[in-house]
């Protein structure tokens, strides 16, 4: 039987999204939830800072009560920076990732630096903390705001500049959801190819009718792993009231029909997507089965 | 440049699936909108009795409307049986579809005819009305409620069966919307190897997010149309309140994403959707970039 590796990324990438704080036991019935459904990979939150998004304040405390509860499932958090990489090390956290964007001016207009001082940022968190597991998250690699469709050489020039920091597992993102079929195709064939002992995953929005199938083309072409969100919370910030993130429930169920192995009882994971939807009514939902009446 | 065949269905399974009458000018402003946006064919009534479908009720006003005004739109209508078939015929209409299912309990269900009376059915609308344009849409050839996956030689015969009555036009139905991509695959292979002189759409929704994926798999093994409905609206009737059929302007987009020919402006088709769910604002709409904000 095919496998294939869902990655959970609601508890951050979802929730941040809502504007609302979220009390922390929904949070955690949530990712409880998850858990139970047999999600083994889950981003749990964000070590940013507070000011920023108020959303994420609680990043200690859920780590907190999530790692000795459910100590077989793999959590990481998202890490804007050395501080919040600290922070995630501090928590009890054995893995975070970090992100920079392909597109340059993105890059400036996200975290005020060129691209290269964020390689540099990423080499520094790399040395400071020598046994943290650390992924990367690329994002614009589909498309950017300002630059428009991305070609793949300034990619794998990225990508080889980040290996010689000891970097060797990438999200490549598709952060204002304009990816395409054969793009996902062309792009992870190339990355394949071109680092075939390194890692890759995507992490593929559905503001525009195309996650499901985005995100599936990835799998069929060397993304070892898929990033979706439960109900199918967040998504594009770029895109207000758009839709938003893949469903993981819906991709869950693509998978099961063709014939993967993902360890997620379907079940289970729509519960735990309705149990969210009701809690958090102000969400941004793209997930289809939820809609569905029983 | 590849070329794909969009066909437009919102004007009956869409406006269908509206509970409240919709007013006729809307009707005809958005009809009136599709063919600016450049649809060539579309599905645009249904002559069906008013006290079954109080919607459709309107049929030969609608027809009578746009067929003078857009000479060179390839319109047609369903037909649920002979009385509808003449009906569209008067109206004018040179081209409808028939209906029958390839599970015989949902046929049963929907029409109260075995499916050998609904292939006879076909047959008398055939020699009735000689010189009519005449589809059959089979329902249920990916799954039925009562009856689980469907299999492909019964899907064979009873294609053979409507071809020896004349029939050489078939769209392949989702009915309940459980279609999943190597399945699509394989049945429009089928279908096109046994039957390589006739002309095989689908008609897939999005119900389980994977409308655009599955038409799009269609049109790349076979199909040489696919049904959609503008904005999504529409759906399946078996599922209330879940995300409907394939979005027109998200497959549209789609396939101009992937190098495809489609005729359709989409600015102009994205414009007659929003027109569309702002002016019949209790519709259930799938579609995705109807959410986007400018």
């Amino acid at each position: 039987m095919k496998q294939a590796c869902v990655v959970e990324v609601g508890p951050r990438d979802g929730f941040q999204s809502v504007k609302e704080f979220i009390p922390i036991e929904i949070k955690l019935a949530v990712i409880d939830g998850l858990v139970g459904a047999g999600l083994g990979r889950i981003q749990v939150t964000s070590f940013v800072s507070p000011k920023a998004i108020p959303q994420m304040q609680d990043a200690a405390q859920i780590v907190n009560r999530v790692l000795d509860k459910h100590p077989s499932t793999e959590f990481f958090a998202l890490t804007p920076n050395l501080k919040g990489a600290k922070a995630a090390a501090e928590s009890g956290l054995k893995e975070i990732c970090v992100v920079l964007s392909l597109s340059e001016s993105h890059n400036m207009a996200n975290v005020r630096q060129t691209v290269e001082q964020s390689v540099e940022g990423i080499a520094v968190i790399r040395q400071e903390l020598p046994d943290m597991k650390i992924s990367v998250d690329i994002a614009t690699v589909f498309g950017c705001p300002f630059e428009g469709q991305m070609e793949i050489p300034p990619l794998i020039d990225l990508i080889g500049k980040l290996s010689e920091s000891g970097m060797d597992s990438f999200t490549l993102c598709d952060t204002i959801c304009v990816a395409y079929p054969s793009q996902v195709k062309t792009v992870f064939s190339a990355v394949e190819s071109a680092f075939p002992v390194h890692v890759f995953g995507a992490h593929i929005h559905d503001t525009r009718n195309m996650g499901v199938m985005n995100s599936y083309v990835s799998l069929q072409n060397g993304a070892q792993s898929v990033q979706t969100s439960v109900a199918g919370l967040g998504g594009c910030p770029f895109a207000p009231g758009a839709s938003g993130n893949t469903a993981t429930e819906d991709f869950v169920y693509l998978l099961e029909k063709e014939g993967y192995s993902t360890g997620v009882n379907f079940s289970k994971l729509l519960d735990t997507a309705k149990y969210l939807k009701s809690n958090v009514p102000s969400g941004n939902y793209s997930g289809h089965h939820i809609n569905i009446q029983d």
